[in-house]
């Protein structure tokens, strides 16, 4: 069984791609990004709510403001990478739907007019919009480096201080350094993850 | 600003992918998705935690169990998909970390002795992965339809009894069949999603 998708491309975001822990100095730039977005920002989400809110941190103010909340193992890369992207999701997403899903407005009101509707909502579909955007890293040629050690109140604080964001990840990106990956992990087999009724 | 990723597979992926409505009678193989689960396992976890399980719905009775929890707007499209694929959170990944993250298997015990931190981790983690292998299900060639619309707690009892897994996402899967997608919704631009410190 072979995909649609051809093997070199398989490689680049699946197969040979890796987590990176170290990085080169060639720089990431607003480009490169923006390049990144307009690919990623069509996968789905339901009622194209699009929660993906993004935090480029470059100034060095930034930086140190970041990594003060980071884990102890995290901080010497977050300190390090070219680029550091901080991922969150937008729990006022809803003011957007009336433009983002035009046939159908009343959505706003009628399935996310509660909080805790929209925080759940939004969570799940800024996840998925976050593994697309690592997809899209990828598929810029640069590795990405997702972390989930660090204190998400503090995050949310510091970089969101509406209290209308929760930070999912903080990505490190750019062209790997020496010695970038671990050897490759394990995955489950597909009997340990797929059954069928 | 070009990508590495070839233009064809921008297309295929992201671009020219839509969310299906409708679905074509050609079958989707085990074989089919056994590709594409050996594609998007190597999509990144936290801990290569890995909490994603999958259900396939292929009997007639399974599809029935499945439909009275959908949302009616789904249900149509749920009944007639070529195949359907519950998406769930394994809230008790953590048994498996000794053999997925061989060089640290303390972390079962230090990081994810409790529920309410696994249920967390896992809901944020799986739905990394459903990312990932709706990608998966692109590059196979095949149209997939996400859907949340449905009552998330009668599914989580109706397919895994055990109270230990979260169902994320109902996908169906096939090729597209007539009139399959809705026109492309709009897209939140550059400046509205990301920022710069």
């Amino acid at each position: 069984m072979t995909l649609a998708l051809d093997a070199a491309a398989q490689d680049l975001l699946f197969r040979e791609a890796r987590t990176a822990n170290t990085f080169s100095d060639e720089p990431v730039s607003d480009e490169q990004v923006q390049a990144i977005y307009d690919l990623v920002k069509f996968g789905p989400t339901a009622f194209n709510q699009q929660p993906l809110r993004i935090v480029l941190v470059r100034s060095e103010e930034g930086r140190a403001r970041l990594v003060q909340h980071m884990a102890d193992g995290n901080k010497a890369k977050t300190s390090t990478a070219p680029l550091v992207a901080i991922l969150a999701a937008d729990n006022e997403f809803h003011e957007e739907l009336p433009s983002q899903l035009p046939h159908f407005p009343q959505a706003k009101d009628l399935f996310f007019s509660e909080r805790p509707v929209r925080e759940s909502s939004a969570a799940l579909n800024a996840a998925l919009q976050a593994a697309y955007f690592i997809i899209g890293v990828r598929a810029a040629g640069l590795a990405a480096g997702p972390m989930t050690g660090f204190d998400a109140e503090g995050l949310n604080k510091e970089f969101f201080g509406d209290g209308e964001h929760s930070v999912l990840t903080v990505v490190n990106i750019g062209k790997p350094g020496e010695e970038a990956w671990f050897p490759r992990g394990p995955r489950l087999e597909y009997d340990q993850v797929v059954t069928t009724v």
